[in-house]
């Protein structure tokens, strides 16, 4: 299974392939971010970042994708502005036939530290162990997208678990 | 010139075609809503959004899109999911090749009804007045939607007029 997570913005959006081979191992197969122009006006930055992100599904075919589930943002301004690279985000996956899952970042924080109360530093120390990697992945857009990543294929495995036992 | 202007949101877009004549004369092509049903997941009310708005900029072929510049929002939830919506309808105009505008609402009433303090009715029955109509358009967000391609177009005559005279 490859699983796309993604961390979005209109300035920088992060992302993370991940692919979980049979006996559990993660392997990281790929992880940047996808940067578009601040002086470009918003349409073309949202070309570019529907253009880019089409590629890499292209290229690497993931069966799912997940995204970050977002209700506070520091203001509207910036909520309208994720809110549209998000937008782009989930078409060009949908477009792409991926099944898509949302996680709040509570999810994600549990998944992959162990507990909500997590802070920054500790989930991307948590990456980098989980993923066996010398250092923590940078930039830090990439690192929060792999941990959405990783954050779903443990939901997956416990849902499969539960399917199993119940 | 035809302009294409959009209400975006992820349960009613509105838009309204409108044809500038030589002489001045404004003349509806089309108006109406995209309907996306809220019990559908997110994605697939995104998809569907797009693919109807390609669909009508592909049958009407419009020269410019005009979009409400919008940075308040009753809340950060409102505006992250306005911003999805609104990322997909800058995303298709863009793809679609349209010059894109945005307007802010006070721009759009003082075009539209001659002064930034007119409510939401008096820009209504201007809208009527302006495009010749019986009655006001209904539903709303398609009102909506011509009162910003009017906007456009009267901005297009005024920036015109200012190079003539500059």
């Amino acid at each position: 299974m490859i699983v796309l997570g993604i961390d979005p913005g209109t300035a920088t959006t992060g992302y993370g392939l991940l692919r979980e081979q049979e006996d559990g191992i993660l392997t990281v197969i790929k992880y940047g971010v996808i940067l578009t122009p601040a002086e470009d006006p918003m349409p073309e930055r949202l070309l570019a970042l529907h253009r880019e992100l089409k590629d890499i599904i292209l290229l690497h075919r993931p069966n799912s994708g997940a995204v970050e589930k977002l209700f506070f943002q520091k203001n509207v301004r910036t909520a309208l502005s994720v809110g549209q690279a998000r937008g782009v985000v989930l078409l060009a996956m949908k477009e792409a036939g991926l099944d898509i899952f949302e996680y709040t970042p509570l999810e994600v924080k549990q998944a992959v530290a162990g507990y909500g109360g997590a802070d920054k530093s500790q989930v991307q120390q948590m990456v980098r162990a989980l993923l066996e990697l010398d250092k923590v992945p940078q930039p830090d857009d990439a690192a929060d997208a792999l941990a959405i990543a990783i954050c779903h294929i443990h939901s997956s495995r416990m849902k499969s678990l539960i399917e199993e036992v119940g």
